[in-house]
């Protein structure tokens, strides 16, 4: 018999992003009730420290309280995990294997939205941290496909995304989603013809200062929220199936 | 030794609400990196049968999928357990005595934040389901404090209270969030001067349409929300003073 779907969302990184995602996770779910929604398991501990500093070599290691809560989620009955912070995704692999829950992996789902929506429109943007962007995290899975792209300078990288994603995780959400979206203007200046909206601090950002780069953007929160629901859906249907073979 | 600070929350009655709630936590929580945010374990399960259908004789008991919550959450190392339906603190009692982590309680909460903001103002409408005003949740604790309310009739909750809770639940805030202002407006009619939005569907509701309710209303979410922040911020100190007695 298969286990009860569930899905373990390993959370903090930053709190509101993963608040973010798990109204997106809501929003897009067909309901008729409480009972049609995604059922969750959420370990939104903030205390994992700093990812990107660790990546600069100025923070402690967060791949050991990370394991922590991939082993409560475990622990907790989750059948699939879902880790809303691209950066994150550098320790994917780690996470991933140490997880008996398999991985819905937030960097795929964008790239897979990015596919649907983009036909030969020019350069794509990517926002991201620049962990991230060292990692290419993105501009790998987007070079295999031909798919060319554009990513900040260090300068900056320094005077507006670092300092923008620290004021949307100390709720300064005008201050950081200004700075957010100067950030995604810049690779727009220089021709990028969409965005993605690589670190989960950014649509948020973007969304409180109701930007007019949302409808050029793809989100991976949102792809990552859509994922969880289309796994719902199917794991649902497939385990109202199973009863129906049991009681049959 | 203590116990590392840990809120379990029991949610999804209903999942929207759970995010609402979520979101108050994160945006009242004094903050300069993700580190200082409050560390969360969300149960966000909505399979919990239907609360209002149960008390009202025509649904499956949901006592026991809230105290497998309750289990998982306690599993998982929580300290305290919040629960951000009011309803569901009709089954408040068994469910804290099966809970080893303190119950941080919706209600007393919310009567502690009316009492701080209510003057000689003239009665408190209690926007509530029908199970919450029949059990007496909120009126026997205002009663007890001197403070005079109104609640709904039986037709305004059926044709405007119950089916603007479903509808948010079914993600029609539209429509949802105008049958719960309208509810709240006719206790406003009829003397009503604050308002205890004591659904946690309805500062959802209202929100979403902007209204201009919300300023006369006591929101039970944000209450709980608040006193979660203060576990949180007493929690984190006293363990930084236990930490320096170790090491000093």
């Amino acid at each position: 018999m298969s286990r009860t779907p569930l899905i373990g969302v390993l959370g903090g990184m930053g709190p509101l992003a993963t608040v973010d995602f798990l109204h997106k996770v809501v929003a897009s779910t067909p309901a008729t009730c409480d009972q049609d929604h995604v059922p969750l398991l959420v370990w939104n501990v903030p205390q994992i420290p700093d990812r990107q500093k660790a990546l600069a070599g100025t923070g402690e290691a967060p791949l050991p309280a990370m394991l922590h809560g991939i082993e409560r989620l475990n622990a907790g009955g989750a059948t699939r995990i879902a880790i809303p912070c691209n950066t994150a995704h550098l320790w994917g692999d780690a996470l991933a294997g140490a997880s008996a829950a398999p991985l819905i992996h937030i960097v795929d789902a964008a790239i897979a939205a990015v596919e649907r929506r983009h036909g030969q429109e020019g350069p794509i943007g990517i926002v991201a941290t620049r962990g991230t962007l060292a990692a290419g995290l993105y501009q790998e899975r987007l070079a295999a496909r031909g798919l060319p792209f554009l990513i900040n300078t260090d300068d900056e990288l320094d005077a507006l995304f670092t300092p923008g994603c620290y004021a949307i995780k100390q709720n300064r959400l005008d201050h950081g989603g200004s700075l957010l979206e100067s950030a995604a203007r810049q690779l727009v200046r220089r021709g990028a013809r969409t965005l993605i909206l690589a670190c989960t601090e950014v649509p948020v950002g973007l969304a409180h200062v109701r930007s007019d780069l949302l409808p050029i953007s793809v989100d991976p929160t949102q792809a990552l929220a859509d994922a969880c629901v289309r796994y719902w859906l199917e794991a649902r249907t497939g385990e109202a199936a199973g009863r129906e073979e049991l009681t049959g």
